[in-house]
Parts: C-alpha cells; structure tokens; sequence
C-alpha cells in the first residue's frame, strides 16, 4: 500500500497491551484490534491493577516473542494520549526480549529518550501512528484505477470505520476483492498499515489519502475509513481532503439517529441525512464526476431493536436507498448495490 | 493577536536580505514586504552575484543595528524552499551584530546547527515562519465578536493577499476599524504575526484560524488572508477549515479571468465565479448563517486596460455585486459595500 516510506507497516502477529486500564472502555483500542482481527492477536499483557481482559491468553514478553510475536500494540486509550511514565520499564522489557512497540496516543514512543535508545540500538521498530512518518505529497487528483467507497457522515465517531469493516467482512465473505484502507490509529492497528489523516500537515491531506488507496485491479474495491464530518466545525478540512484525496466512486452515509448535538459541541445541531448526502456528493464531484451514494448506515445501539429497524425501514424508503445498521441487519444490502455497479 | 505562544510576532523594523537572487521574482517575498510596508524596511542586504535591487539603503549587519533594526527576514523564494547553504556564513554575521532572523522557506534556520547554536546562546530568534509554534487548538466554532471578512477564490495565487491588504489600506484611509489577518508567509512579514494555515496539522485548521481573528470591537473589521480554493483538489481541506474557523460575516470572490486550469493541475478547468460563491456561501453559513458575498475582486493583470474595465463592468452587471481590479479600479467599491453592512 502506497509507499513504504510513508505509512506505518506494522509487523503481525501482535502482543496487545493492556496496561493497567481502569475498565473495558480504557481498552477499546485493544478490543477493536481483538474484535476485527482475532488472528492476529497472539496474547494480551496486563499489568497490576489492570481491570479489563480479553479471551486470549496472558503473556509476558518472552513467552510472547517465543509465540512469534512482533510487535506489542498499546492497546489503551488513555485521557490526553499519554504514555503512563510507570510503563517505561515494562515497555523497556518488551524492546529487550525482542519485540517492536506501537502506540496510537498523542505523546510519542520516541520522544521517550530511554525507549529510543534501546530500540536504536536493538534494532527494534517504535511506531507512533498518529504521526506520519516521511514525506506525503501533494495531491494531484489524478484518476486511479480499481474502485473506491469512502464512508463519510453527519459527524464524527458514529460508526465509520466500523461500517467500513463491515463491508470488508462482507465482500471477502462473497469473494470479492476489496481492502479496508486506514485512516485512523485503530484502523491502522486493525490494517497493518495506513496513514492518521487528521496527523498530517495540512496541505498534505489529499495527497495522503492519495497514498493510501493507490491504482489497484480494475474490480478491486478499496474500502476507505472515513474521518469527522464535512459538517463538523472543527473538523471539516479533514473530512473534505480526505474526500478529494479518496475520489470515491461509492460513498455511504453513516448517521445516529437522535444524537442531541456535534461531538464536543453542544447546542450544534446534526446536519439531516439529506444535506449530508448532497453536499458530500457535490465535494466529491470534483475528483470523481461519477460518485454516487449507495446507501446509509445507521448506528442505533441506543434503540431498541424495533425502533431500531422501523428507523432503518424509514429511512429506506424515504431515500429510495439501502439502509443498514451492520450490528443489527449487516452489510449485504450494502454489498447488493455495490455489486450493480 | 491570538495566544502569543501560537502565533510568530516579529520584531520590526526589518532588514530585508536578498541573498544572490537572480531576479525579482527570486526576490519576491522581500517585493511584496517593502509595497505593503515601506516603513519597517530600513535597508537590504546583498551578496556578491545579487540581480535584484530595492530603492532602500544597503546596508551591513552592523550598520543596520545602529539604524535599530530587529529582524533580518529572508527575502527569497528560491526554488524547493531552500536556505543556500552558502548564507551560513553571512546569517551567523547578522546573530553576532543583535539581530532575529526570519524565514518562510520549508527548511527551517532552526535545523541549520550552527545557527541555532549561536542564536541560543546570544538570546536572538530565529522565526521559521511555515512552521507553527507551540500548540494550536482544536476549532469549537463559539461566535466571536467584531466582523470579519475572507477572501476566498476560484484557485491559488491569484490576488487574495493582494486585495485583503488593499481592502486594509481603503478602510484605514476612510478612518475604519481594521487589521490584515495573515495565513501564509509573506503576509506574516507584512503583519508581524500570523499563522501559516496550511502548515499546521490538519486537525487543527479552523483551530488555527479562530486564533488568528479572536473577539474585537464591534465595528471592527478582520481582513482575513484567504487560500488556496474549495475548488482545489490539492488544498480545498485547508481552505474549508479557514473559512470554518474565520466565520467570516462577508467573502470577496477572487478570479483571475482567463486562467487555463487550476494552478499546478494542468487540464482542471477552474469553477465558474458563481459557483465559488454558492458553495463558498453555503460551506460558511456552518458557523456565520448571515455570511454574504459583498463582491468580487479580478486580477486582469494579463489582459489589456480595455478589456480589463469592460471584464470588470461585465461581471458587475452579471452578479449584481461590486467588481474590482485592486490595481486597476481600487478596492473602495467593495468598502463602500462593506459600510452598508
């Protein structure tokens, strides 16, 4: 995928660290890891106190490079990204035994000077992927070959990468040959590789979503996590290079019914389906005169379930569109339509 | 202006350094400092082999001191944004006579290890003005007081630092309320102070841009420096996220009539001026409902005096809006809208 030089590549099978998290959300890295990719998860490592655990066996390090481990993912998320400084010797084992390290927070690995310094010198890998590592270049719009399905939305986290792995799932399940492209620090652990697009500078936010889905056999279908939304206020440059950079030719609409406000915003209100779709198209439009929405995704996890699938049947209906909420209906409906076109 | 941590503040007065450039254009960033702020410019500095000369005092690195200038800023715009390796020699002259150094080149004087060096020691600055300090917030969107204004265009470098600094000039003249807000290097010179937009990471572009015009009086005017266009598939993410955190209440439409393809991209055709508004319009009511287009600013520099007046008188007629040449018919059209305002 794209240049070596410039996405993480991140060498499986993986130890999942679990540090010393306080509860199940603590570790919600991990668990996604775990969740869309069991076989790459050989072990998990908990610390004293740590209060959450996933169904794979405990390790220390050594066990973990004797399993074929290689590489320990921080698999927390703690508040304000930092790197408990109580990890530092533990982490220091796991580079002495053998194995690289990759973090997803704010605060980097390497800046930690200890760290740096054995990894230097053992030859190990330190992957912070929130930050980008070589150049990306400027996007230039050109056309790609293969196929492209960018997940966009009315906000930010309601269900993108989700979605978009879902549609993954489903499409190898059919055969069809199609990549989950990552833009996001969980979906870089869960790929193996991809590129934080809110991480780069600026002017560089096309030309990373450029790098991350390159030319690629005529029926290939990249799926292309989105990130915020061309609505969000905070966001919304992201969102927008990363459509320009994508050039989909499909997009689905993610959407939680009855979120009160923005994420982070209060008293900003959604924008309706309807606006996401046309506004998003007409963006889109100017590297992919061909776009078209395929359908929306709903995430209704704070329904019950009849509300939750009269929700999706409406929403159908009323846009004429496949609609889906892949933990309660799937993705096929979704996969249907893709396959028309 | 904005946090001081977060933004560059230059001292003035100025010594502009021209190095050996072979032209004026090599020499453009100096250009435009001097027309835009003949008063801080109290002399250029020249090497052997230089083509291009200011009507300002040449002066040495001493001799500039006892004149009372602060900062020595780097005039050039070479190819690849590169600092002559050559210079070090010259620049470390400037440190050890009492001044700052200012850049807006990609490579940084801060990675030159000698420079730094020196310029820690002796206590001077060296403003590496692409580069962001310190740490920029996310956008949030919250209203501010005063009123503000954006320039947004049909592509790049067609006028929009151009006509921002003109419109500044027009409202000072008449007695207004109004400050340039600078997003990209040469207007950093010109203010003093500023952001480079598209330099910070791409989450925080609006974040960046609220700071850059934070609450005022309430008949005051930022006169915010627009880039890049919403219609370029390279940077639209950067110019979507300043005009998000500008919430400007007014746009002036920049266009360069005549342009082939958008700039860097030959065979993309540039959008139509009405297309700019509408969508420049409906992406900026997101935090300023009131927003309005007051007029459209024309860079006919290419055409002859003519065809300019009647492109000029054409586009009036056609929009129903105020049109200008800033070099041509002056910018005072557009404010006698704005005061309507």
């Amino acid at each position: 995928m794209g240049d070596q030089t410039t996405t993480h590549q991140i060498a499986a099978p993986y130890l999942l660290f679990l540090g010393d998290a306080r509860d199940d959300l603590a570790a919600k890295t991990a668990r996604g890891i775990y969740e869309w990719r069991p076989e790459l998860c050989i072990g998990q490592h908990r610390l004293p106190g740590c209060a959450t655990k996933l169904p794979i066996p405990e390790m220390t390090y050594h066990e973990a490079v004797e399993a074929g481990a290689k590489t320990v993912i921080i698999g927390t998320a703690s508040a304000g990204g930092m790197i408990g400084m109580h990890w530092e010797d533990d982490l220091l084992e796991a580079i002495e035994a053998g194995l690289d390290l990759a973090s997803g927070l704010h605060m980097k690995l390497s800046d930690d000077p200890r760290l740096r310094a054995r990894a230097e010198h053992l030859g190990r890998r330190l992957h912070d992927v929130r930050h980008p590592v070589g150049t990306v270049p400027v996007g230039k719009g050109t056309k790609r070959s293969g196929k492209r399905l960018l997940t966009v939305g009315t906000d930010c986290s309601l269900g993108k990468m989700f979605t978009s792995l879902s549609l993954e799932r489903e499409m190898h399940k059919r055969g069809l040959m199609a990549d989950f492209r990552a833009t996001g620090q969980t979906g870089i652990f869960i790929a193996g590789c991809g590129i934080c697009v809110d991480a780069v500078v600026a002017d560089f936010i096309s030309g990373a979503a450029e790098l991350l889905s390159p030319d690629n056999e005529p029926e290939h279908w990249d799926i292309i996590e989105g990130q915020g939304s061309i609505f969000h206020p905070s966001f919304a440059g992201v969102s927008l290079g990363l459509l320009h950079g994508s050039q989909p030719d499909a997009i689905v609409v993610c959407h939680e019914p009855g979120r009160s406000h923005m994420r982070g915003l209060p008293g900003w209100k959604l924008p309706s389906i309807q606006d996401c779709v046309d506004q998003n198209l007409r963006a889109a439009a100017l590297t992919n005169p061909n776009v078209r929405c395929v359908g929306i995704s709903l995430n209704t996890k704070k329904m019950d379930k009849k509300a939750a699938l009269d929700e999706i049947k409406r929403t159908e209906d009323d846009f004429g569109l496949p609609c889906v909420d892949p933990s309660v209906t799937g993705v096929g409906a979704l996969v249907d339509k893709l396959q028309t076109l």
